[in-house]
């Protein structure tokens, strides 16, 4: 859109007299929105409907054309609704169709509707809307996606599975606590859309194309029925800005991230190799002659939703960048990103919640990968120095050598008796093997935010009452 | 579309009775490409028709079955072109949409049009195919759009602008020159378009699933009757490789920022301030009460374009990064960002080609700006350097103080007399005057590639013999 | 650093006799960190102080040895603040490099600072810190720009200027209200900084290598004693995440995409086509022999940053895109990214206010451009709909004859004659001149966030009262 | 740098009497790129020591004074190469500080040296020549690490693994395969680094500010001299154009995206589920308690490189989007991000060649897992419709029966007799036990560039000739 539009007028008519010839079909293609800001059908009527009450109580306009506008408002949503509205291309976006139908509908008031407004704040206001809509949205994804991952760390609060550091077993953690780690993430992608939908509720409606208008508009009243915590302060910055869609798209990214690692888990978890998991039926397809195969194809499509949105929020980024005020037409490229990593987010944040629901961990294998490797070398080195009195470096000595014989005798720490150990350091006492064994191991994690299972309900718990 | 899909069920079928539940809404959404991959469809029907002609000549397959999977493709393209083809969500993607179709028209012999190939490979070919097609259009359109900046630095091989740099008047240029510029750029995009179909023509066909097939296929035939210059290497690289895209986004990118660079300058040419340029009326949009507004939306739409150019190449890299081999579902996500980005480009070098065809250089506006500031300060600094025989030092400051006098008497460089000069500095003498003025210095900048107009028109000339 | 490194060993031994070879020089190329991770050093000294305290107040370790600990750590931070540290790059990281130090200085105690912490949680504190104290740098640095503004705002709170769309003369507007659009601009970082400093203020310290300590620590005590809120609630998330460093990077290009705006508009400006503005010679740069030109190089230097913010926070997202939990050495690549983005960022938010508080508005040039163009005619308009009661596509048509009337006599419209005007429309009364003319046209727009001077100046109070 | 400076002078005095103050200290922080761009030092002289020895030639500066000149150069070259230079801040690059050591060592002639050149032009040149080096490095690190992808595809040209999609088991290959799969990869990107170079190999030396000059310079001569094909065909493209960094940024993030991959699956590998590979103690770090714990920490540093070179690529191009011509200072933002970039490219792929060829592959565990899983079920499908004559549909329905027995009986397809076999369909013969079992299956797959490991060893011969 452009900003000093004769809504009422065609498309053809639109640029007057003056063009001797019209747009033709490159300059068309390039400069129609329609295709896309037609998403934007209720967010549009919803304002018009509100700037027209206001300009009512204000004595701008009259009852009855307020009346006659903000019912056949309400006519054209239905029929978009409805599917039986005839867009039209000639008429470029979203504003113009719903406006040159609305006079179609009403008549000679519908060019009142623009009063003390203009194209500008209009399409900044709708697609404000829009995105704080997409705000909500995501805070309601993720809020099925934490009780998604309470629910398997509730079950599994106590089940004993390796946890990595470079994908190598490190020490045993619970499968409680591991899915908690994704929750601290959800719930900080909550904070920040919530942040996101604060700082954007505020209305441009009524900065008109740029400079505000001299009708006696209350903008105070607009911003209200339209949801919004006060009018923006500044009618320049209100046609300009495009804070509110990079900073959701930024807190999508960082959600995406989030999405992308416990994506990449699921893959690697559901390989032949770890069968930590099996993915149910409904996130998965399978192959007709090979029946063990599931292909975690949700997963990996979740997994690359990271590079979409990240991908939208460069281009927003790039197109914003040294861009004079007020408003200039590249500004248009704004939506179609927004629309694509909404979209994206929101149907990897359903997916992710449903795969996660019906996700089956492997109980005997997580736990027999997390007694592999002497993962509890760690606990033994921290039992010499803590009840053996050993240095640091002694006790790693002590427990390199412990860990070198189970490894000749083919057995773990815990299989080594007493009378072994001693033979390596004579103050080890029975009581070292109250640490040894991965479930001495992770109930002995007791520190705030620790693998222990107590730690993970007292998370647990933490986190519901949050919610 | 996954490894191992029995290509003639039905979707639903296609798991098989393993799967005790379909894959439900959210899956399908996330999971269907049929809304995009649609548009392989001519590749994917040229692919198969290749690949059943090879399976006949090598026996694999009857001809009588070869000519009706090839005449049944036939049908099939021709009913998608004429609108008819009734495409299946269900059916996933285009791949399948197209078999199912051919099983209706030409029955069971359309089951052995898969034989010896994979669904892999299939899509590797087909979507290969396409972006090189888009590496022809971008061609197609850099030719067309360097003939315009020809036509242009023709038209203006001598008219006298300001040089930038800073946005500052640094030194006369001529229009020609500015243009021969750009010509450079677009030629180098040219040039890259051209390797990247080189490297990229090479055919997955018959790479099967990843391994490689048992068939006695014939990959030299199908890369022939391709158009491509030899069958892929590996067979596993060939379904895991997106070089080929990432390399014409890459491209793309480069070839988005000139038309960035050149787009910015017509946007700050048109401006009340500078109005170098006129912009015809069908690349701009005019304010029906605004007579001299202009808004020159077609180049602000273009300068974007690089946004989301860009935004298509990081997306399309992150997910790639660190995708195990062979294929994994995360590469479906590799054709939206192609397609988006090809459609900018096309679209912006199209309404580029259209613009500066169009485009009215204000040669007056174009000359006075030159004029000003001083600009052939440098010119005389040069002459005094190279004629004079003065010191670099020196000449500096007889001309900074030559300056100074004609900005006291308001007058420029050219305006003072030989006496003036002398008066500064005795060395100068009356040929002094013909590196001064606008005309006289571009004229003097005769270095191979500089700004003389006869320079420039050999330029020209170069340009035109080569394409 | 990786998570299982005994501190008190010298780099090489560290690996053990189970490693023949050592790493040669491409693997200690890629793998040292200390070339960058040293500007945590104070981060580093701070968080040991604080954990060493807190040992001893656990009765974990003793206080004299605590004591010297927090003694020798402070020995250390001189050193390091002297600059007479002898870094060494076999100990590959910042956090080797202070123990090896201490062990030297305090010798055995130094052994038992490790206990109940690894490395892991470590970096993350000290990083987590570094990353902190940028947000409350880039708060103080958005403070100092605010008040640039505002005090440009002040200053010339009635000085009118042409209000750009597309860079074409929309309407006029005040010097103090286009500042004031930046104000609410870099208002809205400040917001996005305070936002994430509070969401990253949890301690990490106390997740040891990602499943807690069986050591009875109180990270209470820590988190408090290092200015956090509170502790992280799990101990695989507190050494896994990153998203501190992703939300500073994303709030920080947001802010860098308003510096280039602003940039922009400056270059622009300070062309000898605009000359709105003239840069103090402290911000450019000129030539010893053209006068007139000065070079806005600073204004240049600040638009180009946006790529530099963006790319780090591109490459930090890639980064982390897809990697498992908890710890891999892949998230050794966040530092760099950050401390280059935060160095480019302070000085760009220095560098804007330093020039914005030099700058010189040249405020005839400004009216003169403002008042080109009939840039009124809307006002013209609006009159005509607002005051004699026209339709608006009848007014818009009487506005363009008395623009065409006044073209064609080569005036503005407030220098039409009544007469002339009513030739047009017989409804237009004398009042109609209340309107016309950019003091009128400003003055008027009295609608709440304006450019009429009044609310611009209330604007300010506003902004004034808030910080 | 900027685009008029006289170069004798110091810094402090470069911008003349004109600016009442000098830059202060953020100014300077901003604005020198001595920091960075002194790496171009040799670059800097060989072009400079070639435009003297034309500037002779053409009889522009006497013999004398180019030898001075050119001797003079030598003497800075092993100057800063023995690290005696004193690099100095206030000459702001590096440029002037070799410009300014230069006039200390032989006197006035050194100011001759810019005679018919400009900053503009010799920095193009300058950064130009590196970037090339920067390609022939990078092709000598792509053909080492070639030779060692190639070396691994020798040794294990019939060793089977599992080939995987979706990270699943779906048919057996080749190690020498998998192996051949990165050849072909890094071969693409020696190609794009050829083309690259060959494109970026003219010479912008010459084109003076932007208007080429009016001294009789022979361009031709320095662009052989340095070793271009020729020189830039216009001046203003000459000084305005970063393409050349632009295409090296895109083809390294191509190659670190390969690069990535591998490394994905080398510590996937390494993993202990997996246990495919064993890396040398060179390229991994140990635990000194957890015997077989080697963390892949070159793996996964360079996994992430791809994230750093993406940042650089994604910060050029937003630098670049939009800038006019000719030389804008945000153009100084180019060369950190291109030496971080190549730096850490090269680094990367000499890591991983090294990695490479001290890799172990486990060729009992690659076995073992490409048996598991019944991964030949797709040859006994592909046998029937061959062999035996059944419809697609047919093959998979008898398939997935005897897969089922397998199952049942808990032994793989090659265990069940053919009286098995034939129960389930009588027209199997003896013949179907040549494609069971996994290296039947491997060595079937004949196809060109196949898993066979005739043709693993017929690509390997392919690369070695072209090489």
């Amino acid at each position: 859109m452009t900003d000093a539009k004769t809504p009422n007028d065609t498309a053809n008519a639109m640029w007057g007299g003056r063009f001797a010839a019209g747009p033709d079909a490159i300059m068309t293609a390039i400069n129609a929105s329609i295709g896309f800001d037609r998403r934007l059908y209720a967010q549009d009527i919803r304002g018009s409907r509100a700037h027209a009450a206001m300009l009512a109580a204000q004595g701008i306009i009259t009852s009855k054309d307020a009346d006659a506008i903000r019912e056949g408002l309400l006519t054209v949503l239905s029929e978009i609704e409805g599917g039986d509205f005839p867009f039209s291309e000639a008429l470029e976006d979203i504003h113009m169709n719903v406006e040159a139908r609305l006079k179609e509908i009403i008549g000679e008031p519908a060019g009142r509707l623009h009063t003390g407004r203009s194209r500008n704040d209009q399409v900044a206001t709708d697609f404000r809307l829009w995105v704080r809509d997409q705000c909500d949205a995501a805070i309601g994804g993720l809020r099925a996606l934490i009780g998604a991952a309470l629910a398997q760390a509730q079950a599994g609060a106590d089940w004993v599975m390796p946890g990595f550091t470079h994908l190598q077993t490190a020490q045993p953690v619970t499968w409680g606590h591991h899915m908690m780690a994704y929750v601290e993430m959800f719930g900080r992608d909550l904070g920040r859309f919530q942040d996101a939908r604060k700082r954007m509720n505020e209305s441009p409606l009524g900065a008109a194309a740029l400079a505000g208008t001299g009708y006696p508009i209350d903008r105070e009243a607009t911003a209200h029925a339209l949801g919004f915590d006060r009018p923006m302060g500044n009618s320049l910055d209100a046609v300009s800005d495009r804070d509110f869609a990079l900073e959701f798209l930024s807190a999508a990214s960082i959600c995406a991230v989030h999405l992308s690692r416990l994506s990449e888990e699921l893959v690697i978890w559901s390989s032949a190799q770890f069968r930590f998991v099996s993915m149910s039926d409904k996130w998965s397809t399978g192959s007709s002659i090979m029946p063990q195969k599931r292909n975690p194809d949700a997963a990996e499509l979740i997994r690359a939703k990271i590079g979409r949105i990240l991908g939208a929020t460069v281009a927003l980024f790039t197109v914003m960048k040294g861009l004079p005020l007020a408003y200039s037409k590249d500004m248009q490229e704004d939506k179609e990103q927004v629309f694509d990593a909404a979209d994206s987010l929101m149907l990897a944040l359903a997916a992710m919640a449903g795969m996660l629901s019906d996700l089956t961990a492997n109980r005997e294998k997580l736990e027999a990968a997390a007694s592999a490797g002497f993962s509890t070398a760690t606990d033994l080195a921290d039992w010499l120095v803590r009840e053996a009195g050993l240095a640091f470096r002694d006790a790693h000595h002590v427990t390199g050598s412990l860990v070198a014989m189970a490894e000749g005798k083919g057995v773990d720490l815990p299989d080594l008796t007493l009378a072994d150990m001693q033979s390596v350091h004579a103050a080890i006492t029975e009581d070292v093997f109250n640490v040894l064994g991965v479930h001495n191991s992770v109930a002995s994690r007791q520190s705030y935010g620790g693998t222990a299972p107590d730690q993970v309900r007292a998370q647990i718990a933490r986190w519901k009452e949050m919610l």
